[in-house]
């Protein structure tokens, strides 16, 4: 049985989610000849780590007792240490980890698994790639900071997998990744990524207000708290970013072209969530009308993609045929086209539910999984 | 500069692409600190092979040479040895490839790279497993035969890749791979496999005589030489097949129901391709012409797809919505619609060219990169 020893850091959501996922696939996994040994869980505030990490591990009962903390708002805190583990506070955190990456990293190896939404995280994952450490990553954070940490994480290839940062599970970044390898020049790259605003173009398309869709997306739960981290377009630039750098492009956040859908004047340093959907995003209502019925009577519609083609990166509003991968996707799913030597005149297409605890905690386990050749 | 020694069975065209490849991605894949080292290349007739398999290599002007020969129809056996290579013929084939494997399988490593169209590799694939070598197939044949032939040949799944047995190049086996990984339950599978019966099918949709299309199809060099090859659903049914057996089904080519578009009368035990061809096939005309417009009353078309749900498992003609992801299918790409936990109401699809040498080369190469953290 190969053993992955794994740190887990960050347990909103999506890290919850990966827990129950493991717990839960223990004899699928065993039948592959694997076990996942989680010897330690943190979240900004504390970590909780096995108390011999070479031979011990956080047990099932631990992690879905973690779960259960995490989901009440608790802090990892109020687990009392056993001697099966040792829970450590805030300072101690960022050298705890160290030395643990340090003793396993080149022995048995060690996994980091970032499903934070956290830029704090960096500074621990830049150093312990150079202790011998493996990485997999939700958090789309540490891929879109400056290249010099890029180049930092990505220093060994074989050791990074981030297939939930772009996409959810969607097997977008491994295939990508196939296609690299091949030698098969990508020239193109078309994306809806948000499933928000797939949502929320699919829904002002049929006539609603851009204000009403908005509100009804949140209350639906499809939105981030302050629905302008969504419509800002930051979240789809970060996507578009970790594929061009993929793709082999030394370009940053700032170089890429983000066409925000509220104005600065609406931004959240000058009004407050309520105020902004209460009556400022109505006054946005009719330039996007006006825009959509423009665009229907070219037989068009309009997404919010990102495209990346020759030193052209941008996430934004484009005017798209009805009748293209795009221009049909409908409600929250997510598409991405690929154009290559191989894939020419028609793309290779991805397309599929994009956003989620379920499928992106599954594409992060699979993740883990596709690195178990670098384990002893 | 991890150095992965190979084994090419097979020089048809896409046997002949991927050694194109392997010359033309020299120095990306010494960026990617991987070094494909061919010692050996065969045919059906005759071996080439390295005068010191450890330490020597098939440099690239030999692989090229490989190329040209084959392309020319003539036999490996015209290539003179030299102090680099020798040349064995026919019957000597299998125990120098045994031999070959039993050095370096445990050793540096071994990869048997299947690019033919034969039964006949079976037996070498399956004692080279045992000798620690690893399998890359575009071939289906060796996952289609017995499930003895199966389980033996997937007993270390690890070391066995087949990304282009389904769909050429297309993400296909690496995305469900990974669903399967992560403990996601894949409920039901969907797709069309067949460049040729996609086309054909679409231009019947047209109102094209089935004859005419089938002509115009093999003029094109988008069937095999005998179209009733592709007519018949067995290619397809193989695809099917090694989908179901990727999901756990324990089931042979002879448990899957097969809809041919031709009947037994118009077998090729009956009548010569000319005949078929010739006066044949028109009779089918009538049949395929009432489907389609029975179809187009209910806003329906007509796909040959292949369904995998439960213990179904079928290929054939099915009625399906125009606006669908299998409904709107043009031309000769291939889709798939996978339905799982993640991917409930809407599938995750994936759509592209799932024919031609370069393709299917392309994700034979793709896999031997995957497999490089098997080697030392």
């Amino acid at each position: 049985m190969k053993n992955i020893p794994l740190i887990l850091m960050g347990c909103g959501g999506v890290g919850r989610q990966l827990l129950q996922h493991m717990v839960s696939c223990r004899s699928l996994h065993a039948k592959l000849g694997i076990h996942l040994r989680v010897v330690g869980v943190c979240d900004s505030k504390s970590l909780v780590v096995a108390s011999d990490v070479f031979s011990m591990e956080l047990g099932d009962e631990i992690l879905l007792e973690v779960c259960r903390v995490k989901l009440d708002g608790s802090s990892l805190l109020t687990l009392s240490g056993s001697g099966e583990f040792q829970v450590f506070a805030n300072s101690e955190i960022p050298k705890r980890i160290i030395d643990i990456a340090a003793l396993l990293g080149k022995s048995t190896g060690l996994a980091f698994v970032d499903c934070s939404a956290s830029s704090e995280t960096i500074g621990v994952l830049n150093r312990v790639v150079d202790l011998g450490c493996c990485i997999v990553l939700a958090n789309k954070k540490p891929l879109t900071s400056t290249m010099e940490d890029y180049d930092k994480l990505v220093s060994y290839p074989r050791r990074i997998r981030h297939e939930s940062t772009v996409g959810a599970g969607l097997p977008v970044i491994a295939s990508l990744n196939r296609i690299i390898s091949c030698g098969d020049p990508v020239h193109r790259i078309i994306g809806s990524l948000s499933g928000t605003l797939g949502y929320v173009m699919s829904e002002v398309e049929d006539g609603k207000p851009l204000s009403q869709v908005v509100k009804s997306a949140k209350s639906l739960g499809y939105t981030e708290p302050d629905p302008r981290d969504d419509l800002g377009g930051m979240d789809v630039a970060r996507k578009a970013l970790i594929l061009a750098r993929l793709l082999g492009r030394r370009i940053n956040l700032d170089s890429i072209k983000i066409e925000s859908l509220y104005p600065e004047e609406m931004g959240s340093s000058v009004m407050s969530t309520e105020e902004f959907l209460g009556n400022a995003i109505s006054l946005l209502d009719k330039n996007i009308q006006e825009r959509v019925h423009k665009a229907s009577l070219n037989g068009n519609v309009l997404r919010y993609v990102c495209v990346i083609e020759g030193s052209r990166c941008e996430v934004g509003i484009q005017e798209l045929p009805k009748n293209s991968p795009l221009g049909r996707l409908r409600g929250s799913d997510n598409v991405l086209g690929i154009y290559s030597r191989c894939y020419n005149e028609q793309p290779l297409v991805i397309q599929g539910a994009g956003a989620g605890n379920d499928t992106t905690a599954s594409g992060v386990l699979a993740d883990i999984l596709d690195i178990q050749d670098l384990f002893p």
